[in-house]
């Protein structure tokens, strides 16, 4: 048995050898540490395909570049996300910002003064009226999608951002793609409904099962795979499900950064563990659940 | 101001009255008998259209009877949820069970066992050998559906079962639409991919953001709007979407039960009152989140 | 394998019901109905001594007659409780309450009014008034007392209240020791402050180590020992602690009612198998850890 | 409103220019940015008395360095925390370890292999054989002591170790009071029990109540005071309590490390905030509340 070793950092030490620390201490700490070991052996390994699923308001939390700097791993499979965080993103890339905003602000004001919250981060309402004319006067190029991969793709390629700055544009240009199932359900749905509901002439066709095909496919010939989850939700989900379909039933690697708990009962906050009884994780898979906000955790593991 | 008074309930107590006892007391017991007032009132208001989003694995986990029962108010206006509700309500549907497992079971052996774990619920995983058949049969019959909601409506209208057995029965005889943004994200797409990958007899086209027209104009045509939240996720942001068309800015009336937390940014854990920032609640709503199992909290809110 | 039998209460139903059919489905609510079991068993089994342990404002929340319910169990060894809830059982003996309050309210303003703030609870600061000359006027009677319970025990002798009204009372005249290891980090703890601080003349000698003698006694000589645990804190671990010399390593029975959780390393969360390694909990024990809200989940187990 | 600006670390970042630029986002982060900017403030202000409250097992999850660097600041009024701690502190003081365990071991038999398991740290049974003599040898001097504080003192006065290994040592070197009312609650409480059980000649008089004069009077007589929590039970509360008597009604500067939760009612997950209608908290101090396993967060803050 290895002693704990109490961590001794100052303000001088470096996030590699605070994380390094924290390997040999106890609780969530070591988590962090067993997390940021399994990321660098995932990464390094040539036959592993990479899963991301972010989940959360990852984008206005100010974890874009965290973001970014993960999919540059050169062995990543996909991005799944929620079309929160493209929206969020495309909002960002089309020049608007999200603030530091008060989780103790009062809603109703912020409500007359156009302000939308998220907890303690806030966003214009005028937001809209940049995303308005970006889909309005590209829609006959949307129009050519015929399904939700390729809608985000088209999103990226319009976009005129530095890929430092927008994760949409960044999938584009490495050819990343990014699987978006319940893309209805955010603000980009809300720019294709505000097209729909005009009538026959803008009529588009996106389909909502034709992504399984790639991710399922995808999951099928990689010779292993990793998987890292910011979050639950949709993108964990989609990714567990396609993974039924790995090679030699499930997972290599494993990184759930996460605040929810498993007695519950949802997808969420089901340990990575779980998905052993699924074939949707590999008995002898290397793999952590790391119990942290993800804006403090993300940063220090891929550090 | 009132006194508190102590809870006397002994096991002859009726839970209507356990809960009117409950409003009488502190901490989270009184959210359950405020939810309990607020979901009468909203079901006894006419004007009022009902708005139900149920996330988490509620059906493995014994809800199924009380989210019928739910869905029996005449001011039903739709039910949003995940397809993995959607895909465990037709698995019973077709016969099959869930069952009383425990959550310190060993994965690796359920897994030989052909055992998927979803907490301290089990399920046979030979469950797809039902489930494929229903598809591969009614293919054609699905064929013709053009986006989410008329698939799933067509699942229920196939389905030989008793309403009361099946929430996907229950919505299809009773003309209540189901909306499922990410049905590709459970088992039923599963079976839709099964169907796609063998080829372009099989192709089919469900739009991805059909649904969104009608869940607007919904949400656009009611006098008022009540909303009841059994966990977040896609169910409960897709309605909180649609809300921002609702008249006079947001819902009237908001119930949310869910375990996760403000803190953590996520929409999931966002208390209803940050809705009124971005127009999706009324100021003046009768609203109140509830900290609590939904498995716990539930029967006892609508009993 | 048993299948989830799902719940179909309403109204009329009785708790005693409910809680036996959440014993038929998943998650938490099963966690109900196991703990209402184990109780059931524990109180019915004569070899076996109950340490009750509870933490948490569980007075003000309203449960003080939920908690004597469970103290008349005839096997019940002891109460450890926090000198808070003795206090607060300790004001309303006196005549005074705790009221319905809101969890949104001006924190400021409450100050100026001489409101204390519970969480969704109020009490006014003025209770103090009333604690003043029940100890000035009963202090030659206190200053016999020379450890802990005996302190607490006269409290109860000294109050003129009914027994079904007070907790101190009930276990005076039922001869239940109360244990109480922090009582100085209470209110009974400042009055007692305002006696000493007055000189040589109020000088009270109350043993800190004292009460130890006799709950590890207790342990040792019961043939079974049962817990029963309403949050952790000092009361859960001063209990555990004795358990160590109970017979045959361990408890019998246990119950936790809990929302912490266990990845954050402290006894509070941690679940009761964790006791296992300590020769707390006997490997064969009957135990069950419930995640829920106290003043929800207490009057289900013990109906 | 300042712009969220994305978190650009890398693995050579300092610790100290990430807190600083999690000050520019949002959520968990920024309120460890914002804790780390009280910090700074309350421990330069030479007017403001530093009251340090330490409950959960930080000495075994790898702190104790960490709280010694704390107990540094020249304005630190005292230590208040829980027996367990230091009696984890006093097992490494006298040469003991605690190791790096796991927390899905068979608990079982760890039992058999006399190890105990702290969630994943792991301590040897055997421990306490090093305890034993320890107050058995000392116990005449012990015998001196009339209080907690000076109980706990003495243990750092008979400690042979270096003051940078041990928060008790560290504490009786610079003279900074120790406060622990249950300290019956732990190992030391154990020891002390061995002793008094022998019968008279091995009698001890610890006082229960005579440590509050000490801390009420430091309260009392700062001309400001600032509080830092890690965890919440009666370190928090005991804290809380002497701070009524601060001057102008509460504290100016307010650090909580924790993952509990206010709707639960109790004071460990009580908000800071919460503090303000007691008069524990100026309502214009400055303070945060931190959601965060404090094993990854105090590091920061401090460092």
């Amino acid at each position: 048995m290895k002693p704990i070793n109490h961590i001794e950092a100052d303000e001088n030490t470096k996030i590699s050898e605070l994380v390094k620390d924290m390997g040999k201490i106890g609780f969530g700490a070591r988590k962090i540490s067993i997390a940021s070991e399994i990321y660098r052996e995932m990464t390094n390994d040539k036959e592993c395909k990479i899963f991301v699923g972010v989940a959360g308001a990852m984008v206005p939390g100010g974890m874009k570049k965290q973001i970014i700097k993960m999919l540059k791993n050169k062995n990543t499979a996909c991005l799944v996300t929620t079309g929160a965080n493209l929206t969020h993103d495309l909002i960002e890339a089309l020049g608007e910002h999200h603030y530091i905003g008060d989780e103790r602000a009062d809603d109703a004001k912020l409500n007359e003064e156009g302000i939308d919250r998220i907890y303690n981060v806030f966003m214009k309402n005028s937001v809209y009226e940049k995303l308005e004319p970006f889909f309005e006067e590209n829609w006959e190029e949307f129009k050519k999608c015929t399904n939700i991969r390729e809608f985000i793709n088209k999103i990226g390629e319009l976009l005129v951002v530095d890929e430092e700055e927008s994760i949409l544009k960044y999938c584009y240009n490495h050819e990343i793609p990014i699987y978006c199932p319940a893309i209805a359900d955010s603000g980009i749905g809300m720019m294709v409904w505000g097209r729909i509901v005009k009538g026959e002439k803008n009529k588009i066709s996106i389909d909502a099962f034709d992504d399984m095909k790639e991710i399922i496919d995808q999951a099928w010939t990689a010779k292993k795979s990793g998987i890292i989850y910011v979050g639950g939700g949709v993108p964990k989900n989609f990714i567990q499900q396609s993974l039924q379909f790995s090679k030699d039933n499930g997972a290599d690697y494993g990184i759930q950064i996460s605040t929810d708990q498993p007695q519950w009962g949802g997808s969420s906050g089901a340990p990575l563990q779980e998905g052993i009884s699924w074939g949707k994780m590999k008995e002898k898979a290397k793999f952590v659940n790391v119990y942290c906000d993800a804006t403090i955790a993300l940063p220090m593991i891929i550090a």
